[in-house]
């Protein structure tokens, strides 16, 4: 079966089109994981202990986790460890994962990461995935030959990406927005995206190749939603980075289907606000992953979509 | 002193402007490296002790080395340590390095990247670097936001970064070249990247935010050259991607300088070729990366260019 569809059976089950990045910051952490040891490997020990505690709180409440890679990489080595394993636990408890790694190169170097992180090496008789995810995200720039390799890697073992179309950050419309005719730099990315998974669509009507779609802009969302059908979106920008539920409705189908919204800082250090004090950190982000769904569901129901 | 300075300093030292890309494949190993095991480990053991050997070999005749990232994280943890290893060993023995890792994200990941390869983490009263090159590779599709970060840290430890403006590779212009106004889309990047570096100017009048300029459109570099004085290039595209020392000459100032040739596989994989038949892969090596200086150096004096 399709990844991308295993993601929407799992939001459809659970009622939750919520993707909790696993952005962990060492300074994220709570005093009793830090434990005044802050050495790289004890950081990422801290980090892992940290991933797992929240894995274990929301699998059964979430379809997916999102694991943003620049924060491991800071401690290096042992970061990526705590990368590979954090990757490796979700997928253990059930939940879909998306390494957010936004990779990008000529052909040879994108089928090298496209093995390193959906499609695997051979070694040994046997398949070796350096990080395991089911989907990634990656960056267009460089064309078709840049992508095509994970493309291929999607056709062969089902995995999933999400090419980066519109994102949620202030500068995004410094390039993403340039007029090229009629249309502007993103909506052409976005039209190469819908013809890229043409031939990879599910049985929910959507295909393996995704959009990354920031939750900031929704005017565009809007119009990217109505013009890339086929498209699943990933997007950010939900809470700490700005964006409303009422903002994420427009990036939906009639059914709740069509996207996964991403939330970082809000469900990580939830634990610090007044709301949930005295909460344990954990509890404090399955506390807000719950209330993070229910203003989204409200959301819906006020727009009479029904997942 | 700022990197891009010593790099250039180097460049005029080994009369050299060629950068090795240890894109190690395994596959690249010959056999006395290989001895048939093929775990992970020991393969990413391997494509290490193949690197270390040609940075041995190569070390006084060449400034640089570029670490393409993608060939190591197909064996995750273990290829992690292989290239934190490669860009420890070629920093020990005198060469600047570049991470070509073509990073992107939203302001506060593009930190974190910043700080995981060039600029360090606060730990115990030390700066620790997850991976420490002197340059890395990074992609502007996300605007400015993306990209102050690593500019902010380029300041603050003299490092420098590269930003893909027009890539070697065949469908480089599907969007790259797409026409905005009177301009292309890389043109107006490029014109970015040398606003962006206007206060990181060196000594020798190029600065620390460079660009990534694809060998293989030479009309296309030219006009570059001439816009953009104070951005200096990366250049890969020579040899196995097909372009000759004819078409790069455009990339150089009438000093030699303002940019550096990557070579890859025409390196790596001397030991291959006729040519070199019956030399060890590191003799091979160095007799292809000689013969690349000369190819160079020798257009360069068609075009009364002196280093």
């Amino acid at each position: 079966m399709k990844k991308i569809d295993e993601l929407i059976n799992k939001i459809v089950q659970t009622k939750n089109p919520v993707c909790i990045g696993l952005d962990t910051m060492h300074e994220y952490l709570p005093e009793e994981l830090i434990n005044g040891n802050n050495s790289a490997e004890y950081a990422a020990n801290a980090m892992l202990d940290f991933n797992i505690a929240l894995i274990d709180t929301l699998a059964d409440i979430i379809p997916c986790v999102k694991v943003q890679v620049a924060y491991y990489e800071m401690y290096g080595v042992y970061g990526m460890i705590a990368f590979q394993k954090t990757l490796e636990y979700a997928k253990k408890r059930g939940l879909l994962t998306i390494a957010d790694v936004k990779r990008n190169d000529i052909g040879d170097t994108a089928r090298a990461y496209a093995k390193a992180y959906i499609e695997g090496i051979d070694i040994c008789n046997d398949t070796y995935f350096g990080f395991n995810a089911d989907f990634i995200t990656v960056n267009a720039y460089l064309g078709i030959d840049g992508i095509l390799p994970f493309i291929k890697a999607c056709e062969k073992t089902g995995a999933g990406i999400f090419v980066l179309v519109k994102t949620s950050n202030k500068s995004s419309g410094e390039f993403q927005d340039l007029q090229i005719g009629n249309e502007k730099l993103y909506e052409i990315v976005g039209q190469h995206v819908l013809s890229w998974g043409e031939n990879l669509i599910g049985e929910h009507g959507y295909s393996s190749v995704g959009a990354v779609v920031g939750a900031t802009y929704p005017g565009q969302a809007k119009d990217l939603r109505d013009k890339l059908k086929s498209v699943f979106f990933l997007i950010p920008g939900y809470g700490a980075q700005g964006a409303s539920a009422r903002d994420i409705v427009v990036n939906f189908d009639q059914n709740g289907l069509g996207g996964i919204i991403n939330s970082s800082r809000g469900i990580l250090l939830a634990y610090r606000q007044e709301k949930y004090s005295g909460m344990k950190f954990y509890e404090a982000a399955k506390a807000a992953t719950l209330d993070m769904q229910k203003d989204i569901l409200s959301e819906f129901e006020n727009c009479g979509i029904k997942i």
